[in-house]
């Protein structure tokens, strides 16, 4: 009995030491290296090849090896009736606080005008806004939205919270649903999209969502890169009704050289880093729910296929 | 009776507003137009020049129009007898929570590398270090310390505190004194200053200083230029001993144009904008000393002119 660990072309060693470190009774074995596929039970994976999945005949659970689960939906051949359980770990939670918090305070705080006037040793003080006065958007408020959300409000943030359905997030001004999207961007000087995604959430960081946020907003997205229309954001920038964005996730990754994105002064980019599993602190739910798997227990984290999430 | 404003060469105007904001019935009044001397019983001042405070014959209280004092204790025409009282507002140490904050995430979350990347058209995810193993020595825990403090610990940060004489801040690991500084230091991965500029601590961002830090240790200061001795700052960052620093305060403002800390690659600068007093915030404070002062009632925020703060 194994688990197997599919993540192509990387170095996953620090997960096979960390699943050992909680179980040392456990058998890892890293794909393509599968001494006896019908020994797996347990299989931990992003970026996997499409049809891989179907090598194991005794599977009892496929874990992402991440927040999200589009490689696992997207994939035609993975099999039906396999629980999918996706991490949500406190590191990868604190990773996206962390993420957002420095994107947000990089805007407010005029770093990039900073770096520009270092370059050319300019000394212009610029006016700070106070945080009071600057409304936070946050699109989406599951397990990772509302950490965010705490953080953001426990450093001083007013945080309004859009979500599919209405939910209660203390300290949060919420707002749910289609009919209330206006209303919620309207608030957004800064708008974070870590939404899931979804066939309703994909292009939904599109012109007539822009249109809808204050003049000068600012766009923050750290969840996947279909949320956004490429194009409708050159165009909101360009126009000066955004004041710019910053990106870590994209259609196509790495972002293809090409892209207007890269060169463009006004659009920070960054390698999909927001949010970073650490094997050390999500290892232990791998291991309590591979034996809550082979054990025919109650799954943690378990995707519903039909939300997407 | 009124309040003169003396800070040369600025647009003072949200002050005055913000003053009769809380109390119509004051007379404001910037300096140099004074109407009448004879009549100013409160000074509220930065960058004033020297002699000009013995002009006041009547004066009952110097108000910084910040949280340092320098300006008023290094001016020896500055009347001896007149209380002096600085400004400590939630605003102000609002706005260093968010400086101190910026800097540590764009230190950890390798923000220069990434810009760099964007410019060079690559994509290469840099790992990020758990916060729990990321230690924050935080020098100087008065009023501004402890605020930034408390919100670091919120987010996730281990800090470190050091000050002059012991003191219990909630969450932090304190050290007190000369003889506990260099256990201090062996914590500190980033070492961010927000002392007093006192004589004790004139020149302790000195080479001796940074051979007590961790390798590869970040600075930050925030406090005065004063702080730092420039010559074993660049040593230390040239050598690889230090990783680099964040600047915002400088022996002399605006920094002169032929000063190395410009150009250096591993040095950030700002142009003294960590902590900015907000007139909106800050004037109560001021509106309510006034009227102390004017009452010889007790005073807010005095300051100890031996201390030095």
């Amino acid at each position: 009995m194994s688990i197997a660990i599919i993540y192509p072309n990387r170095d996953v060693s620090a997960w096979v030491a960390a699943l050992k470190a909680h179980d040392p009774t456990l058998t890892v074995e890293v794909w393509p290296e599968i001494s006896d596929p019908g020994r797996v039970e347990y299989v931990l994976c992003w970026n996997h090849p499409e049809g891989v999945l179907q090598d194991f005949p005794h599977l009892k659970c496929i874990s992402s090896l991440g927040a999200g689960v589009n490689h696992l939906l997207n994939d035609a051949t993975c099999p039906p009736d396999i629980p999918l359980v996706r991490l949500v770990d406190t590191g990868l939670k604190q990773s996206m606080a962390e993420y957002v918090m420095l994107g947000i305070l990089e805007h407010l705080r005029r770093v990039p005008e900073y770096r520009l006037q270092q370059q050319r040793g300019e000394w212009i003080p610029q006016p700070v806004p106070p945080i009071s006065t600057v409304g936070v958007g946050l699109m989406g408020c599951g397990e990772i939205g509302r950490y965010v959300a705490d953080k953001l409000t426990a450093f001083g943030f007013t945080v309004h919270g859009w979500s599919r359905r209405p939910q209660q997030v203390l300290g949060v001004n919420m707002f749910a649903g289609q009919d209330r999207l206006g209303a919620f961007l309207a608030n957004a000087d800064i708008l974070v999209c870590l939404l899931p995604l979804t066939a309703e959430t994909h292009g939904i960081l599109n012109a007539k969502t822009f249109r809808r946020l204050p003049r000068r907003a600012y766009l923050i997205n750290a969840a996947r890169g279909a949320h956004l229309v490429d194009a409708d954001l050159l165009a909101a920038v360009d126009s000066g009704h955004l004041s710019g964005a910053l990106l870590d996730v994209f259609r196509e990754e790495p972002l293809p050289k090409e892209h207007p994105f890269w060169a463009h002064a006004r659009i920070t980019i960054t390698p999909h880093i927001a949010s970073v599993t650490n094997p050390r602190s999500a290892a232990l739910q791998v291991v309590e729910n591979y034996h809550r798997a082979v054990q025919g227990q109650r799954l943690s984290n378990r995707v519903d296929r039909l939300q997407g999430y």
